[in-house]
């Protein structure tokens, strides 16, 4: 039998951590429940055993069997073998929020990285939040302007840690206004689907298709459906005018397929 | 020769009072300039005085002939003979902001209602912003949920002023994070185009066909294109899902076909 990647969950930040805790929750379900084994990685972050231990606390109490946070401050630590060994053994690797650019350079190219994505090929389950939501696809938004329209530079893109391909998510979608920012990044690249995700809400990643949970939704932008844009013209300062775009709002029990980039409902 | 409607200029709000004033010279310009006659119609604020000078200030500065505050504080000063024909006079009349239901509380159904509509379909320039561009519809937001994903509840319609049918206008739109609540608005009502103008922005409506104005831009959201959504389902606690809807951003100097639902672009 031949090995499958694991599923991906992409948080869009500030997931229930007191209540239900529904997206930690499934989490710890795809991990394997009292079986699984979760390791937090808090190299996006500069408070990283404050924000590990808050981690543990509650996967432990949503009945995970074992945590341990990873606290990367350093490439040597991701050299390290012990970090390689704890992966190795992991049914999940949690990524805290932060910074999404500490963890491409503080991870990228380590041993760590390599054993990341060895493991996620055969199984492993890969999540993450606000940014170690970003830093799942091939390119990321490292950071941008919100609450203002679209237009070029306003967002500033970098090549990701790749766990994802042919799409860009942007995080705290809603809460913070950053639709404008979404559109700049695809409509320069439109063979990356935009997945503006909510606070507690969550992008769960099967295969191709990808499923929705949590309070808030999923905005889908498909630069694909362009019809016209002036987006080389304004690059050298012309406004940028997007028509066409074709935009997706999905919430929790929702389905999408990545690659066919449309919504799969239940009569399909 | 028939008359024809007056243009709408319709604005996002924040429109520049200091600097270029590119959207208030434009209201200028086509009320006439030296032979402009304004009136100021300050029925959504509760600080009439203040901002009705200001605009006059302004109007007087980009060099329009006359321009008169009028103060509608109750009913009965919108059926007073002198409001009538200070609109009768005008060139063109100016919505302030405020609180769009103070519009139509104030003025629906009045001699002064009546007016607008006579004079402005023999071509009296219409024009306003924030509330007073809200008003200009037949059904209008008038208030709602910011920076969140669209739900059923979230957003708040009434009658407008209806000076402009099949549309629904938001503003201080990119801004204050109003996708959401503007999508809430057409998800239900796909005859109505949702319009959602960023501040300092404008859109002047000449019969069938609008074109951008300002600094920001203007997000067209047609749910007319919707493939799939529940909205009656969500109306009884569903969360709201929506797909396909068809998105366009246009910034200064483009075109929009209102009844086509197309952009109009120079090729065409």
């Amino acid at each position: 039998m031949e090995a499958k990647p694991g599923p991906l969950v992409i948080i869009g930040g500030a997931e229930d951590k007191q209540g239900d805790c529904v997206i930690l929750r499934e989490v710890v379900r795809l991990a394997g429940g009292s079986r699984a084994r979760i390791v937090v990685v808090t190299a996006a972050t500069e408070f990283p055993v404050e924000v590990g231990n808050e981690y543990a606390g509650v996967f432990l109490r949503l009945g995970a069997g074992d945590v341990q946070p990873l606290h990367i401050g350093r490439r040597e630590e991701a050299e390290a073998p012990f970090a390689e060994r704890l992966v190795e053994k992991a049914t999940c690797v949690f990524f805290t929020g932060g910074e999404q650019r500490r963890i491409t350079r503080l991870l990228g190219g380590t041993r760590l990285d390599a054993v990341l994505h060895r493991m996620h090929g055969e199984g492993l389950v890969l999540a993450g939040t606000s940014a170690g939501a970003s830093m799942m696809s091939s390119t990321m938004i490292v950071e941008g302007e919100a609450e203002t329209h679209p237009r070029p530079g306003i967002v500033h893109m970098e090549p990701g840690m790749e766990f994802l391909a042919g799409l860009v998510i942007d995080q705290h979608f809603a809460q913070r206004g950053r639709l404008g920012r979404l559109l700049s990044a695809v409509a320069k690249y439109p063979h990356h689907l935009g997945l503006g995700i909510d606070e507690n809400t969550a992008v769960i990643v099967s295969g191709l298709e990808c499923r929705v949970i949590g309070s808030g939704a999923v905005s889908i932008v498909d630069a694909g459906a362009l019809t016209y844009s002036n987006v080389d013209r304004a690059d050298r300062g012309e406004p940028l005018a997007l028509c066409g775009v074709r935009l997706h709002v999905l919430p929790a029990g929702y389905r999408f397929h990545l690659r066919e980039r449309r919504p799969v409902l239940d009569d399909d």
